[in-house]
């Protein structure tokens, strides 16, 4: 795995480069492993005969690699293998309610990761994958959960992407309206959205 | 906008047939339109001359069309015009905690839609593309706020998906673990996940 700069910042890439909004672009990797650690899926996105295909995973983040997992079958995951591919992670944080149409927008943390796929064919990493995804749905799960026996890893495919090339884009706060629109007669003003863990059902 | 075939179901083709997991897909367009219209933002996937690009988009469903919509010079909505576009929305939930590792999992809705982007030129439409993304960040906040002036339509890109080849993949329910684990000393079960709005923040 890469060692990070001593900074702690990946420098912006032609891709991680934001075009649009640049003030929302973070490079620093703190915010991006945190998004990443708050996420649970991921939208991975590859290259297929017919097109771009995306589709959402369960994920973990170990260190600066992000860990993918399906069958060993899955379409996906082999099409990925020494490929490009693009994995993006968002968080939702609210609706933005402006008075005008145009500057309404959501609140958001997202990550997106651009690399090749490189398939984890060592057993060590490939049980430390495969743990480090369980703690992610629930943290120190995976010390309590019956760990996977050899068939079950043989019948698991995992992916590892280096987080080299990772960059997040961020907006919060209030609507942003033109000074004309200030009197226009409409509530203005943000609605936080929040993830909730409900109580949990037993089996 | 194409109809819907008489009995509500788009037969599967080639790319949106499930592989893996077969029996969590749903074909039929009130899944595919529900799961639309709960969801808030896209992963929407096209190609660059350096590999897959997926960002998330804010969306609205309009009968059988998708509508996307950025800046007039976004990069990926002008990538996607006349080309293959994948968008993904995924609605989170649960966490699914099994006795064994292998058998954790996250309970979600997803609908994946094939197309190809056709660009919005057509005033009427792109104001309604419009008009149905802000309803659908808040019903009926299209009639309150001011609506877009002819710069900012000239300055928004709107881009349409047909949704004649979309699928629907579902999770849902407890665990399924093996027989041999039913003694296996872990807890085991379901953690509901609710995306919440709360108290809104006026501006």
């Amino acid at each position: 795995m890469t060692a990070p700069p001593s900074d702690g910042e990946s420098p912006p890439t032609g891709r991680t480069r934001l075009r649009r909004h640049p003030e929302r672009g973070v490079y620093d990797q703190a915010t991006v492993h945190a998004i990443l650690d708050e996420g649970l899926v991921a939208h991975v996105g590859i290259l297929s005969d017919q097109g771009p295909v995306v589709l959402p995973m369960a994920y973990a983040r170990v260190a600066s690699t992000l860990y993918l997992h399906g069958a060993a079958g899955n379409a996906l995951l082999r099409a990925a293998e020494d490929a490009p591919v693009c994995a993006t992670v968002t968080l939702l944080d609210g609706l933005v309610l402006a008075r005008s149409a145009f500057h309404h927008s959501l609140n958001y943390r997202s990550v997106v990761v651009y690399g090749t796929g490189r398939r984890v064919g060592d057993e060590d990493e490939h049980r430390l994958a495969l743990a480090a995804i369980v703690d992610h749905v629930a943290a120190g799960r995976s010390a309590e959960a019956r760990p996977p026996s050899a068939s079950e890893l043989r019948s698991t495919r995992v992916l590892a992407l280096d987080l080299a090339e990772a960059s997040a884009k961020t907006r919060s706060g209030p609507p942003v309206d033109d000074e004309a629109d200030a009197t226009w007669p409409a509530w203005s003003g943000t609605i936080p959205l929040t993830l909730v863990r409900g109580t949990p059902v037993e089996a």
